[in-house]
């Protein structure tokens, strides 16, 4: 059986990543396929455990995580992912779609939060053992736009209420992420309506798939 | 100001740790020195909530956990411990007492569950950052007669349910750290009686550290 192919989108707060996510899960479900659509940090049982602890709210009020403590549980939580649930679908010929994944702990914890890079890639190959995307969309969203959007949904986490130079540094992260690794990375204007996002998306992926 | 002495208590299920940190930390104390008793996982508000992971009740009962996944689950909540408690502390001249360190991962993870010992050192490398402790006693006992110490307390955790052979494993591997790191470690009988233990502890404590 031919493994499934593992996509995963990425981008800032506001970017539209779940919302494309069922999209592409849609469309190629529509094609015949069978898709596993999946988040992080989470997607499985110890890995919603930990999310429980990284996104919870700490004894005085948002807990604030030491930044390579934060590395680390957002890869134990992902090493559980990888193992429980993303390896096993790609093997089985299940194609995966995942909103968010290790370029999500590059752009905020590395870029954002200035954990030496030499820490994420320890982690990384540890955590991962080779593993990774056949393809990523980023999707791309300034700032401002992105965390009008996310509020306007009513949604807050932790990482709004940083300052703006954090998103800043965030977007350039993964723009700078993309340009490393254009044979696995697509940018993609998040700030279209979403159908249209969608259409580009579907565009990339046979493009770089052949889905 | 002098820089605290960092001692930890290392060893199997029922070897009297909690104990001889408690007794050890009231001889400090009664010679005058500020003391700080701690124990892992946890030891900070970041670790407490890790513990409650890892320690934690799963949805199937107790969790399992990939064996890398969980290696960095310690060490997170250890990076917790060192940052916020560990390394303040000894700055400020207090002497550590912790029960349980990085070598009852090596010991558990590693030796009884069988984690490559490079994902060990490269977790250790991150977390740690050159951090050790100038004494680390490892109180040694049989597994039969630890773990029915252990029992006899009320005490239970998800270890105590391994195999035997798992006990032996981690037994063997707290040996090898001792005979691998003996400027670092000693190896305590913890058979005798806890009084007898402790006065062979500061024994220790005193012909390696001048207390």
């Amino acid at each position: 059986m031919a493994r499934g192919r593992f996509i995963t989108l990425e981008g800032g707060e506001g970017a539209g990543k779940s919302t494309q996510a069922r999209l592409l899960e849609a469309a190629l479900t529509a094609e015949g396929r069978r898709v596993l659509r999946t988040r992080e940090p989470g997607g499985a049982p110890g890995a919603e455990a930990i999310r429980g602890v990284l996104l919870g709210q700490g004894p005085q009020g948002i807990a604030q995580w030491d930044g390579i403590a934060e590395c680390m549980l957002h890869f134990a939580a992902r090493r559980e992912h990888v193992v429980r649930t993303i390896r096993p679908a790609l093997e089985a010929g299940t194609w995966v779609v995942c909103d968010r994944f290790a370029d999500s702990t590059m752009a905020y914890q590395v870029f954002g939060q200035g954990v030496p890079r030499a820490v994420f890639d320890a982690l990384a190959a540890v955590a991962l053992e080779g593993l990774a995307p056949d393809l990523t969309l980023v999707l791309d969203i300034g700032p401002a736009e992105g965390l009008a959007r996310a509020a306007a949904r009513g949604e807050t986490n932790r990482y709004e209420a940083l300052d703006p130079d954090f998103h800043e540094r965030v977007r350039a992260g993964f723009r700078a992420i993309a340009a490393a690794e254009p044979a696995r990375c697509a940018m993609v204007d998040a700030t279209a309506a979403p159908e249209g996002v969608a259409a580009e998306i579907m565009k990339v992926v046979r493009a770089r798939l052949g889905a």
